[in-house]
Order: structure tokens, then C-alpha cells, then sequence
């Protein structure tokens, strides 16, 4: 695992210790499928991550969002902060396709649940989007609802980063952004939890990125000029016992891995976070006083540690992953790994 | 304008005046269109609240977003909260239909707008959502991208209220619910301002319904066993010069009025208010130093009241306007109106 | 029980059953001191509320808090919402002697606790204030540290309401305010469970007074024109589990009780809500994976019916209990009981 | 100016230009004063930030605060963020002397306003904290009252950073912390604007410390194990006309420069950013419809990228400026000076 990703060129973000694979599924249960739409100008996708295998509206997980710069359309954040809960596939697509992929979630529950909308309540679809129009005519609104179905259905443990599912036509300091995860384990009394984290990056100037320190843009800038536009959405999945409060806790330490790749967290930027914890279960039909686990805040700075670590690292690797892209209008944006080698010149 | 709505009862909510047809509309420029989708056990539709009568994308109002309770699935409020705008027409529907409705505004923005996804960002719909599943065969998915489209061709200044658009399938107090909307005049430095609500009521048990201080609700109970499900839309509207701080202050208030007509705001309603000022716009492509107006603090308490008061009219109106309606699987919700003679025993 | 506070009168507010002395302090373990400073234009004092008879810093309370409106100077809410947990007495007093009651806090705190400040962090006091200057010289800040240490030691199962404590020099609707408090008892899987909430009243204008549906501020009302000053603490406590989240969901209801007596929810009002559960105890030196128990949101709608409630016979209260006074410059503030049996010809 | 702080070292932070002397003071009318409690093992004080030179009350500023994280005490921003201003000096002192700097604060606006609590309402005193526990016997509670009236009475343009004022007693990253500046001059519109920070630093571990990139922290660690403690008070200072919601937003890009340093925002920090501006007052007896400038949030980028630039720069000022200190219990912070010359191996 020591060689894939940012870890190719000998660059460790942080202390913890990874997952097996490195990625956000290394959390057992949770599984990530795409479909990729690139032809021609159309440069987009989707991504789905499921937070476990079983029916996720009869058996929700704990969940929060943060939102670290609102200038994004997510949807479903309000019910998750009531709530506290997450009861369908999160979906991650381009912003103006938000209500397909809405659409798509419901009928996919739907099928799923005959109750729903029928004998019992309606269902909270999470859609978080980021704007690819700069390689995608996202004009074209191309992302149907049955990509969402395809998606779910691509859904698994070992997925690929970079320039796919909704990650397509994605920019990420002036380069090539998208798909990036990353994973770390803790241990607390004795026993191992696992923090994942998935990253749709779209953000940032050139001149701004930072890897591990090294101001890496100033280096690689060749005199354009840019905008921090666009977004990024982070999602942090975990099987350690938290509780909302302590999950939007987590949500929060997402910033600083954010920070340290150079962001300012610009104006246009819609920069939200959703963590999950798989550990406890809220039953759908339950009734009366139930039973959780949860961490003491004693112990949490270890998680927080991980979130800031992986979020770091996810957004190295969506970037490292990417390959070169022509999009819409001769649009092009590079990938990273054009320069990795004349930057930290560390053989692979 | 005395003899309508609640008021043919002799009701009259609160101390202040009403607007012209005591209607959100009264506040200038505002506009509402209806879709109503009425047919065997298909009982929905869509209704939307256009700020003004220019491009809104292109000047946009001064807006907030407050969440009373968050079991719904309103999209949209992110970015208002962060940027204390709204750049779109306001779409209410049922919960199923976010992502249809969604479409619809991001088309009709498209459409208005050739720069959108091009040379300039995306857009922010914002879609509102109540379940009217009771009446309404809501798996049928029936609302569309284009009933949108139709709603704001519809959008005129004397709109209907009561079974109407979105408010077609909606139960309020074990009631008929629906579309409800009433208007406040205050005055400020001999200047005249007016406040206007719009509610999509869909909420509470017959039980706990409250008309000015008299508890209706336990008259006209017939034994049946209700739970409060259910949610409220509450659309603000003024011409008032508002701060965004200020907007979300007011959006606050609007519990007041829903609070007497005998909500305990439930669990499983989704409540969420908007409220936006059409004093200040922003334009989109605007930069520098801009000035704006806003009222001081010291001269808010007129407001608070307006919106209170509005915000219970609205309610009642919402229900006195309903006509009984019976829907899916002969599910039949009686219009408040049937009960009106026997308890207040007032001509009309 | 039946015939103490407002239902003397023969008014009983909601559907509830009250617990047995109808307190806050029918909640085991809770227990409230008054400290009553009375003297020429001084009108004023300090109300504490113990969470348990513990050691509170050793074995916190999960606690949430809500700001309804925050023209209002109470501290501590910070870290109730980052850790979800009280660690000290619950303290009321003038806005303006907020300082001295903290500091009684810290001294109490660290005189009961020698590792705080030395071998472990600091603690957080919990200070919520109304503002009393109408019939207190509030300017002469004679509240001191060591009020609060007296009102600590009185802390007690059955205590006063009305002029007493903190709410020594209150106004409410125009009358006399002060402290009151009720409480009901609700069942889940056959286990009893007791909501009780604590006011200190400051708010409202004559005219707004509405009791159990009543406009009772119109009819008693003479001509003096009032503005809507002043604010409300509101303490909910309970025993039944609940998480912090929805110990702050059940604060948003508090807001319910409060506009059922009128309040509009002034500007000048600094209205903020505190609830604990006593069920969960967080040891200050505990540490790794907790168990906890909460109910499923599915059966809160009773909470939040019996926070309404207590809500609302709470600020009845504080006004039945109060008497007449006449405090700095002449000013006067009547009992409510001197118009009670105008208006509602009922015989004690 | 450029060979004073950590630019002594040749360090420079971002790319934007400091103002004049690199200080919050920088704002024009902005004062900051200090009294220094160092006496065996009391290492301890105050510090204010006068936000101009008027009647702070009489002329309100416009402001928002943020909390970063909330295991902190700070006191006065519910009233901050429901109106919107600021309304006394801002004073930083230590934890468990809150409660006198309140006083000292209530008092000191009594002095200068006889209508408050008396004609008018009363005041919201704004006191911000870190824990000095390690090197000051903070159980002493030594300070009074009367060091607020003196660090007022202090307030100066030119003041000093380092181990001074509530900074005696601080410690950051494992060495001697405590008060830092540093403010960017911006152009918009060809109009010159100052953004100023000052912040408390009290938190992190020795091993996590970065300057501009570097991981010193890891360079300097000699074999300790540190817990991730303590906190950090950022005052963020304007003469640009803001918003208070853009005052907000700014108050969160000071996560960005807290991360650039090292800080995972660890558990038991109180983290507590408050920003205005001095542009649009608000005076107290006003009334009716006002008028204000705001920036377009178009332009707001530059002004996050300073408040980055300038929370990154105070917290590493804070450090070089900090002696070496000894204090309680022989308890012993190093500056961070004497690693310096070490690490970057370069002249002053």
C-alpha cells in the first residue's frame, strides 16, 4: 500500500498508520461506485458511496454534516442535522445534475422500500455536487437519473480515483482534480477503528498547492492567472462509536487538511463535509430507549488527527490519480503527476 | 378585503393592517403560479414565489433561511445562508418531487440565462417540500420538470389559495391544509412597508388546532386518534429594507404564529422558513464598495409582530380556503369550513 | 397539587399529567436556591439549579442549549453545545452582575473540586441573566460572589416562586414576574419520566398576555402604552434519556409555551433555553468507548408536548406568584392575582 | 517593519503587504492595552482591544464571532451574533477570571455611560479566555476589577506581543506563547483597506508546530510527550466596510492560518474568533432605516486570503516575541528563540 497515490513519491502525510487499502472503504461495510460520462465536451459522472451493505432506510447510521463554506447546493443536510442520521447511498455528481441524482436516490428507494411513501414516511436523498463546468458543458445536464442506479450498482470496496464517476471533469488547483480517498487507523483500548475519507475536489488556485509543506505551486506556476473557484465535498466514514455531536466534531477538523494543501476556502467555493459512523445503527421501526456507544471526548483528538490526515492525503491523491484532460471548449487541465518528478525528483 | 379567508368569520388575527388583498403578492413585484395535479389518487402539484419581475439571477434579493425543525428535505438553504441571497423563483412541491422541481428551475435558468455554466457559475434552486403522501399516490413520482416551467408561466398577483398547486394533496390539523397567505402594512418614518407570508400547512393533529385563542381542535374532535406529522413551508416577503441578519431574525418569529394555532412543531414535520427583502438587490456581475439600506434594530419589533401574525393567518387561511378533498385509497381530509358555522355560529 | 399556581384558577395548560409538586425539581436529584436581595430600590438576587446532588464537575450532565433571541449577555453556552455537558450549578441573576456570579461559581467549584486549575483543565460556570433595572438599581451591582454560594446552600426540593431569588425585581407582561416553574410526567415502555422546567420571566408587554387562550392583556389593560423589553431564562430538566441532540431539539420547543402567553419574541428580549438530562452522566475522568441510552426520536413528540407545556404553566406561574412590587424611582409592577379574579370570576 | 517578528528570520508569511507596524493597531483607531501580573508563581493578566475611540457603546461596531471549538468561556457572543455589533473593549485574560473582567468591564461602562441600567438597557461585556494553568497558579484568581480599568487605560497604537498582558502566562506548540499581531493591507476599487489580527495563542503540541511549511516542531522535539491543550483567542480587525455576515466568514479563514501552524484544533481547545469593522457604525439611539456599505462577496476573496495571512503570522509572533518563562511549580516554557537560530540557521 506503501506506493500507490502521493505515497508513489515518498511523500507520508501524517503520523497514523493507514488502512489496507488506503481508502475510505478500508471501513468495513462501506462501498464506492462510479459512472463516468466522458465524450467529448461532456466530461462528468457520478459517484455513490454506501455506508453499508445492508437496506440503509430500514437501518440508518449516525451521521452529521459542516458546512465549511456554503457557496454549494448539497441536499439533505438539513434533515441529517435534525436527525442525526443517513438513510440512503450518498450521492456525489455535477451541480447542475442535483435533481436527477435527487431523483435517482428516490426511485432507487422506492424499489427498495415499498413502505415508503405508503405506510410509513418519506425518505432524505444526500446529493453533494461540485461544478464542473470548466471541462464539462454542464449546460447539457447529461447525468440522468438512471446513473445513479448504475452507480450503486458499480458499487465496491476496491474503487478507482482520479478522473472518474463524478471526479470526471473536475479542477483541483488549477490542475486536474476529482476522486481522492484515503484511510488511517486508531487504536483505543486496544481495539482498531478505522477513519476513511472520500474527496470530490474542484478547488483552488495553482499557485496555492502545498504538498507536506512545500509550496509546490509557486514552483509549477507558469504565469496564468486564477480564481479560487469551485468546491470540494468531503465525506468521512468511520466503524468507531461517535455520536452526532462528536461526528460533527470530526466534520470540522476537515478544514485543517484542507488548509494545509493550501486552500483559502475562497468565496465560490461550496465546501461541505458529511461523516458517518457504521457503529450504531438506528432501526427505522425502533420505538422507546435505545443503547449506544460512543467515544469519550477525551480520547477524540486521535480522530481528529485522522480526519485532518486523510482529508490531506484524499485531496493529493484525487489530484495524483487524475490524468491529463481536454474538455469543453479545448479546456485543458493537467494532471499532477506532469510535475511530480521535476518538483520532488524521487524516482517512482 | 375584510370578508375573505378567516376574516369572513370575524377573525381577525393580531392588531396590525392588512395589505390590499392580504396576500404575500401585496409586497411589490412578488408574484405566485400554480400547477395543480389533480386526478383519481394523484393529488399534488407545484407552486412557486417569484421575488420580482426582473431576471433574479441577475438580481438577486437579500435572503435567510431558518430551520424551526429539520425532518425535511428542502434544498437551497446552504447558499443562502452563506451568501444572503436568492437568485431563483422559490418552488414548493411534494417531498418526492425535490428532484424533479429541481430540473425544472435549473432549466429555466438556462434558459434565461446563456451565461450560467458557461461564462459565469451555477445557480442556486430552491426547492421546498412538503409529504402529501395521505391524499397523494406520492410513489407515482407524478410532478414534473416542465409543471415548473408552467407554474411560473402561471405566476400572477391574485393567486388561489387553499387545495391549490403543492397545497393540492396537503392535510393540516387532520384537515384539509394546503396554500394559505396573508399581508401586514407597518410604518416607519411615515414610510410604508409591507410584510407578507405565503405557508404550504401541511402539519399537527386534529386535536390541537387553535383559532385565536379557541381551542377548535378538541369541538370538532371525533374520537380519531392523530399523530403530528407532517411539516409547514413559510415563505416571508417584503419591501422593508432587511440586513440578511435581520431576514433571519424575522424568519425566526414565524413560530410565533405557528405556535398558536396550536402546533407543537413534531417530530416529524419538516419546518423551514424563508424570508427575503426585495428593498436591496445584488447584482450578479456588481463588485466594490456597495450601499445598502436596513432598518435599525431598535424599529424591528413592527416586524416581528407582522410575521407572527401573518405567519397564523396564513395558516388558517390555508385551511378555510381548502375544500374537503378525498384522495388516495379514499383517504378524505374535510375542509375546516364545515365546521366553521357550528363553532363560531357567525354568519358569513 | 391541583389547586397551587394558576390553576387556582381553575386553568390547567395541555393534556399533561404534572408531577408531584409540579416543579423542576420533581426530577430527581434537581434541586433550586434562592438568594433574595430586597431593600429600598435593590430588588434583585441569585437562583441556582443543582443538576444532581453530586459532584457535577466529577459527574456532568448532557445538557444542550438554544438561543430563541439573543439580545441576552448568559455564558457557558459555548462549551454546552462543543461537549453536550454541564459541570456546574445553573446560576440566575441580573444581567449586569453576570461577573460576580461567575467568579461565585469558580470559588464554589474550586473549593470543591482541588484538581481543577492545578492537575486537571478549568470549568465552565453557566450564568444566565435577565435584566431587572426597572424596579432594581441595577447599577449598583450588589449581587457578590458570595450569593452565590449562599444560594447554593439553600438549594432545595421545595422551593418559592415568584419575587424571589433572581426574580426579585422582574417584570413580566407589564406585572410582576419572576421565577416559576411546573413539570409532567410522561410514559415510555411503561416507565415513568418527568420533564420540569424552570423560568425567570422578564418579557412582554401588558397587552400581549394571553392565558390558556385567554387575550387577558386586552382586558386589563389601562391605557399605558409598553414596550416589548426584557427577556426570558428558560431551564428544562428531565430524566428521561435523551442525547444532546435532542436535548437542543427540545429546547425549540420551549418557544412554543413561551408564544402561547403572548410573547412575540421582542428584539430586546434575550431569550435562551437550557435543558439537562440527569439519565447519562459523563465522569470527568473517564475515558474510551461509553454506553449511553436515548430514546428514538419516534416517541419524542411526547417530550416536546410536555416542554410546551411546563413552558407555558412556567410563566403563569411566575406571575400568580409574584407579588405587587414597588422598587427604584417609584416604579411599580402589580400581581397578576389582582386581575385574576376580574377575569375569570373563578373563587380560589 | 520587515525585520521585526518572525521576520527577523527572513520569514514571510502569504504574499499580501503588511501594514505599517505589522499590528491590529494598524486599523485605524484600533488600541491595545496590557497589564502583566508576573510575580512568582503568578504569571497572568489582562489584555483589551479598543475597537475605536469614541463611545464604544454610544457607537456600536459592526462584528460576528466564531467558534472554532467550544471547549472555551468566552462570554458576550450570543449578543454578537443576534445584533450584529460590538458595544464595549474586548478583553482576553485567563479562564477562571472571566467573572472579574465581566465586572471590570460592567464597571468601567457604568463610568462612561450614565443611562445604561438606568434611561436604556444594559451592556454586553465581551470577555475571551485562554487557560494559563501551566505556568500560573490560576486557583489564585488574581485578577480584579480594576486591572480592566488599568489595561484600558493602557491602549496604545504601538504595544508590545510576547509574554505581556492575559500572554504572561500562555504556552503554544509546547514553548512560551502569548500575544501576537500582524495586519495586510488590501486595494479594492483603488481604495486602501487594513485587516489586523491579534491573537491569545495557548494550545498545541511541541511536535505539530510549522513555520511557513516547515515542520519545526519535529526538528526541535526532544523526547517529550505533550497533549494537544489549551486555546486560542483571534480578534480579527477592519476599516473595510463588511457585512455581519461577511464578518462571519472572514471569522472562519482564521481556521486556515490556525492549521498553517501546526494546530489539529484538538479537543480541549477553546478556539474563538470575533471580527469587525470599523467602517459602519451603529449608534445606539438611532432609529429607522439606515444605510451601510458592504463589500461585494465578489471581492471577498482578498480579504480571506489576509485573514489567513495574518492569524498564521500573529500565532507565530506570539511565539518569537515570548521569553523564556518559569513559573508555577517550576513549570518551564521555552521561547521559541532559542530553537530559531538552529533551525532556519540564518542572521538576523
Amino acid at each position: 500500500m506503501g506506493n500507490k497515490g502521493i505515497r508513489k513519491y515518498g511523500i507520508k502525510i501524517g503520523e497514523l498508520k493507514a488502512g489496507e487499502n488506503n481508502l475510505i472503504t478500508d471501513v468495513r461495510g462501506v462501498k464506492v461506485g462510479h459512472v463516468t460520462l466522458n465524450k467529448d465536451d461532456i466530461k462528468t459522472g457520478v459517484t455513490v458511496i454506501l455506508p453499508h451493505e445492508g437496506n440503509i432506510f430500514k437501518e440508518k447510521v449516525l451521521a452529521a454534516s459542516y458546512v465549511i463554506n456554503g457557496f454549494g447546493k448539497t441536499a439533505g443536510t438539513i434533515q441529517i442535522d435534525e436527525l442525526g442520521t443517513i438513510e440512503t447511498p450518498i450521492v456525489l455528481t455535477n451541480t447542475l445534475s442535483v435533481g436527477a441524482a435527487h431523483e435517482g436516490v428516490v426511485r432507487y428507494m422506492l424499489e427498495q422500500n415499498e413502505d415508503i411513501g405508503d405506510t410509513t414516511g418519506t425518505v432524505n436523498p444526500v446529493i453533494c455536487e461540485c461544478n464542473d463546468g470548466y471541462l464539462n458543458n454542464i449546460r447539457l445536464l447529461e447525468v440522468k437519473v438512471e446513473h445513479v442506479l448504475e452507480a450503486i450498482k458499480d458499487a465496491k470496496v476496491i474503487f478507482e480515483e482520479g478522473s472518474v464517476g463524478a471526479g470526471t471533469g473536475m479542477s483541483c488547483y488549477g490542475l486536474k482534480g476529482g476522486i481522492g480517498s484515503a484511510s488511517r487507523i486508531i487504536e483505543i483500548d486496544s481495539e482498531k477503528y478505522t477513519i476513511g475519507a472520500l474527496v470530490l475536489s474542484n478547488f483552488g488556485r495553482k499557485e496555492d498547492l502545498i504538498i507536506d509543506g512545500i509550496k509546490v505551486g509557486k514552483l509549477i506556476l507558469e504565469g496564468e492567472k486564477q480564481v479560487d473557484k469551485g468546491s470540494i465535498i468531503i465525506i468521512i466514514a468511520t466503524d468507531l462509536p461517535l455520536s452526532e455531536r462528536q461526528l460533527k466534531r470530526i466534520c470540522k477538523r476537515a478544514t485543517v487538511g484542507l488548509a494545509r494543501t493550501g486552500s483559502y476556502i475562497g468565496n465560490g467555493s461550496g465546501d461541505v463535509v458529511i461523516a458517518f459512523s457504521t457503529a450504531n445503527r438506528i432501526k427505522h421501526y425502533d420505538a422507546g430507549i435505545l443503547s449506544y456507544n460512543a467515544i469519550h471526548d477525551n480520547n477524540i483528538d486521535l480522530v481528529f488527527r485522522a480526519v485532518a490526515e486523510t482529508v490531506e492525503e484524499s485531496v493529493l491523491n484525487s489530484m495524483i490519480y487524475a490524468s491529463t484532460v481536454i474538455g469543453r471548449a479545448g479546456h485543458k487541465r493537467v494532471s499532477l503527476n506532469e510535475y511530480m518528478d521535476k518538483v520532488f525528483n524521487i524516482g517512482k
